[in-house]
């Protein structure tokens, strides 16, 4: 999609995409490249009122309605934020896209994970990033990170634990599918060495 | 879909949906059935919400996400308003539902037709009406109801004619297609006549 170049950063909470991105921005931004970072759901406008919807309403919207609220913000965001920017040429970083809902949707069954992407491949004309990291790490480990509490899991606990071992499970199965789009790091090396993969694989794009 | 009786109207504005639905109310009340009025788009709270983001931003709204806010609203509104009132036995009499969508989507040709229809039959889960009376009416005749004031069209309006023109079309293109679903009315007849002819249809599934 024109000239600009599309990083989308993947995997469960915790695993350091956001770090990974502004890490990724600040050596682009070095090397004189104009960088977009963005993120889905909430990437436009007319998406953060989606979102708004979304959060405000949770609970009371049924399964479908949210995947297609989501897959509006993806169309507005798509073709209002992503795709001027490719085609001024600047690099876009973008926090969760279509992989994400996917590998959510996929681990929750409620909805058929095909048919959701499919929705999304709609929703955004086909639009996918030239590479996508997949920050893959073990869901106990991430889930460490964000919560030093240190308490034994309840039985609510182990079952989130268990719908992100498949989070994480979907996100590999999508990987391997397509080896030439995404880049799966062990995220649990250290910061620096996840940031000089992350940049072998972009700057070999530029 | 379970024991009520769903019936949609259709048709362009200014053909008389709204008066075709009130008489049949009317009617079906006085037999002793419960009946629920609704409409689409902004059937649903959900639905209301996402209808104040499409006409508050019309314009800015690429059309895949209109599209994809509208299916939305169906499948909260299918999920949440009409399935529960069939399942309760009560006769849904609803103003606008995918055949609006199609038509128009078709008429304005941004969007393919056939894309769209797969798109509201997803977030509707594939439910159908058991009748949908489409009240057919030339254009111009519409158009003078609505608007008393007789001066020449201007090249705009002419444009618009034509767009209603496609309408009309593509709404008898439907009901050709599903013959046993639609009852096709000439909206030029009497009111009366209209409505002995929907309760005669209706009846029928009773």
């Amino acid at each position: 999609m024109a000239n600009g170049i599309w990083i989308t950063f993947e995997g469960g909470d915790g695993v350091g995409k956001t770090t990974q991105a502004r890490l990724l921005q600040e050596w682009l931004e070095a090397e004189g490249r104009t960088v977009v970072r963005t993120r889905e759901p909430g990437g436009s406008e007319v998406g953060r009122l989606v979102r708004d919807i979304v959060l405000h309403h949770r609970g009371d919207i049924v399964p479908r309605a949210e995947a297609l609220l989501y897959a509006a913000d993806r169309a507005q965001h798509i073709s209002t934020v992503v795709r001027p920017a490719l085609v001024r040429g600047d690099v876009v970083i973008q926090d969760r896209y279509l992989d994400s809902s996917v590998a959510y949707q996929g681990a929750g069954r409620v909805l058929d994970a095909h048919e959701v992407r499919a929705l999304s491949l709609w929703a955004a004309e086909d639009a996918l990033p030239d590479v996508t990291v997949l920050l893959d790490l073990d869901p106990a480990v991430a889930r460490a990170r964000l919560d030093a509490d240190d308490k034994p899991f309840d039985r609510l606990e182990a079952e989130r634990e268990d719908f992100h071992r498949r989070v994480r499970g979907a996100f590999l199965d999508l990987a391997d599918a397509d080896p030439d789009r995404f880049l799966v790091l062990d995220a649990s090396l250290p910061p620096a060495a996840l940031a000089e993969a992350v940049r072998a694989r972009v700057g070999s794009t530029l």
